[in-house]
């Protein structure tokens, strides 16, 4: 077998089979097929794609590459969640705590964030001391003696994944469907979970722009779940506007605190349910919705999601005292409010704008090596449907230099269109699973 | 401009615009653009292809991406010819020769044989002390001296295709009709020519199988010489069985030196009239076929383009009294006869096994740095149409190892089959050209 063989028969749009499928991410993971030849083998897949089986298999040699977690001696059903990427979306921060406090194992592994999406990582570590680089003993510790662990990516796990990604990034063949699904979903089944809940996004300030491509993605990776015998539901989820009130890292961990305290914003708090019930159906918790809902209000009302999430956060070496005094958070000293410039309904307050502002102020990195300040942010003070009048104010900015602040405000000319009339669309827009 | 921006477009099958070729050829040479974005590119001009605007910038790019010849000082008309290659080809051997001896100068730029096509230079290296590496001063000393000269590809020519074709071969983006036409007149053109003769070979032993790939292959490389403002002219000629009797290195000098004194086989004779005819048109020798005609059998008749060989000969090193000593080239040793197993007419002859059964004779390479033997080849005997009685021998193999003859010989077992009929089709196809 060789790469050249196999890259022919793609090229012509012809399936490879289970044999060159592992052949070819091993051989690329230990550097017999090099970077040029993959390069061109993934344009290949980008044109003509994979197939069903393709795919399953492509997905299984990925999560292969490298160690594979074994949570066999877990009694709990082990779960985890994984978002596509939005704005303002920190629904993993308030989720994993009070699911993990109906009886579920999570050990959830995030990412940090890039362009105008954040990134779990980089917003736990908004709580001074708290540590997501957790060695895989620790990390079983704390997972078998909390039920939760919030940390990063193990290096040992699906190696094939960080090659074929920072390839992906340079040789423009990032947004494909087969390619997508397999680098997420081979990272998530390497932690031998029972089952998965993704939050598949779709508008303006998301990966997916359109409804199709969403559904499509969610339904392929389903349907990777299925052929590896996990189990695995996706909700659709609207990402037009920011998730929440709070875009930073810091501000978003106390919105998420405001949420395990049910005080959290109406749209967190919706998303955060929804996934939270598919998780404890996946998880066999409970059999039906109603029950789901009301174990989880019940972790809010009880306190037991909060004194889980405290827990964790000292066993990451985090300092506890933030879910009391959320001063303790950082927070950048400098604030800018946007107007409104004239009066009437908010029809569009667009996520993407936003985020990239964000991100000029400093929350998110342009290119991975960029370092973020967690206490600068974007509070969002009117949303789509909302009435304001001319001053009001749209969003508080909170910065740390003043380029800083002229790099992101042209962002926000015209990230909120204010007219006759606006309405939200439906939050969750679709399920797609078992 | 990025080459993932320019990745992109080309992977939605979209144009890429003459700044953006001109850019990507550029930094693809001098390493700002990577192998494996390159790969990428390749790949996804190889599935959606590139319209006759982009190729004929691209083709641009690439002939300026080195030095660029000059014979503007040369009065005579200069022209070369190139063939897509084939088994037992030597028509360049005796062609340029001819063609010179009436009055055109020809810069011939020349490649080595890989796999089971030979190399005009590797057949010219067969006479003793004949050299093909000559340095830009004495390549145009010998021009403009002998109206004649055959040399390798300059190193300072074309340096992108040297590294396209690399990629290429270990990509799997070898043969697309673009790419290739790019790439062979990129060289060509870059030779500063009035005019170009192409030899597409089509057929079982050829690069090109079927008719329609060849047609379109040849439309493409007239098309380019179009744009530039060169005269191509392109003859499809049948490559199903090896051209003339000798499949070897020195035996086709043997056999070009024959077609020079009006005594070579019948076929390879037909084809070097005919593309003499076109080179002779294309550079206003004359303005008719049959004067064409003429000219170059009176090359022949008066020994005026065999003295012209002889003097080209001489200016690159190589001993000319292999003109009239034959014995002087190198031959192989040993013998072997591969003989008919039944009575009947020839109805196959495949080029493709005698030529990959020369190649493992030593005749060829397999890889580029494999080493030839210039004293083996294959002597076929019987050809479409004949007629054989069992035993009469089909192919004299003329041999330097047993292992190499060993390895060889499974090739011809099905090479000849030998039945009720059989008659070639007509050797030059069609002419595509103004």
């Amino acid at each position: 077998m060789t790469a050249v063989e196999l890259i022919e028969k793609k090229r012509h749009g012809l399936g490879l089979t289970s044999n060159e499928i592992r052949w070819l991410i091993s051989a690329y993971t230990d550097g017999t097929v090099t970077d040029y030849q993959m390069a061109a083998m993934l344009m290949a897949i980008f044109i003509h794609g994979l197939n069903h089986e393709e795919l399953a298999v492509w997905t299984d040699a990925m999560l292969h590459s490298g160690e594979v977690l074994d949570f066999s001696d877990v009694d709990a059903p082990v779960l985890d969640k994984h978002s596509t990427g939005g704005v303002g979306d920190k629904v993993s921060i308030p989720l994993a705590p009070m699911v993990a406090a109906c009886g579920v194992a999570i050990p959830m592994m995030s990412g940090r964030g890039l362009g105008h999406t954040g990134g779990t990582l980089d917003k736990l570590e908004s709580i001074p001391g708290f540590t997501t680089a957790l060695d895989p003993e620790r990390f079983n510790q704390i997972l078998r003696s909390t039920g939760l662990v919030l940390a990063g990516q193990s290096e040992t796990l699906v190696p094939a994944d960080r090659k074929l990604y920072a390839l992906r990034d340079s040789t423009g063949t990032v947004p494909s469907i087969p390619l997508i699904s397999s680098s997420i979903m081979s990272k998530k089944l390497a932690e031998d979970l029972d089952g998965l809940v993704l939050d598949v996004k779709v508008g303006k300030g998301a990966f997916m722009r359109d409804l199709d491509s969403a559904r499509q993605l969610a339904e392929t990776m389903v349907g990777i779940g299925a052929a590896h015998d996990t189990k695995v539901a996706a909700l659709l989820t609207a990402m037009d506007q920011p998730l929440g009130d709070e875009v930073g890292n810091a501000s978003e961990i106390r919105e998420s605190i405001d949420v395990l305290r049910g005080e959290g914003p109406a749209d967190v708090t919706e998303i955060t349910m929804a996934l939270g019930v598919e998780m404890l159906l996946l998880g066999g918790i409970t059999g039906d919705e109603q029950s789901a809902r009301n174990l989880l209000a019940k972790t809010v009302e009880t306190g037991s999601a909060l004194a889980l999430f405290e827990r964790v956060i000292v066993e990451q070496g985090g300092n506890p005292e933030v879910l009391t005094n959320p001063a303790l958070l950082p927070i950048a000293p400098l604030r800018f409010e946007v107007k409104a410039r004239q009066a009437g309904i908010v029809s569009e307050c667009d996520a993407l704008s936003i985020g990239v502002a964000a991100m000029r102020l400093g929350a998110g990195r342009e290119r991975k090596e960029d370092t973020i300040d967690p206490g600068v942010g974007i509070t969002v003070h009117a949303k789509i449907g909302d009435r304001v009048e001319v001053d009001q104010p749209l969003a508080t900015l909170a910065y740390a230099t003043e380029d800083r602040l002229q790099s992101a405000l042209p962002l926000l000319d015209a990230a909120w269109i204010i007219g006759e009339a606006g309405a939200p669309g439906p939050l969750i827009i679709d399920r797609i699973g078992p």
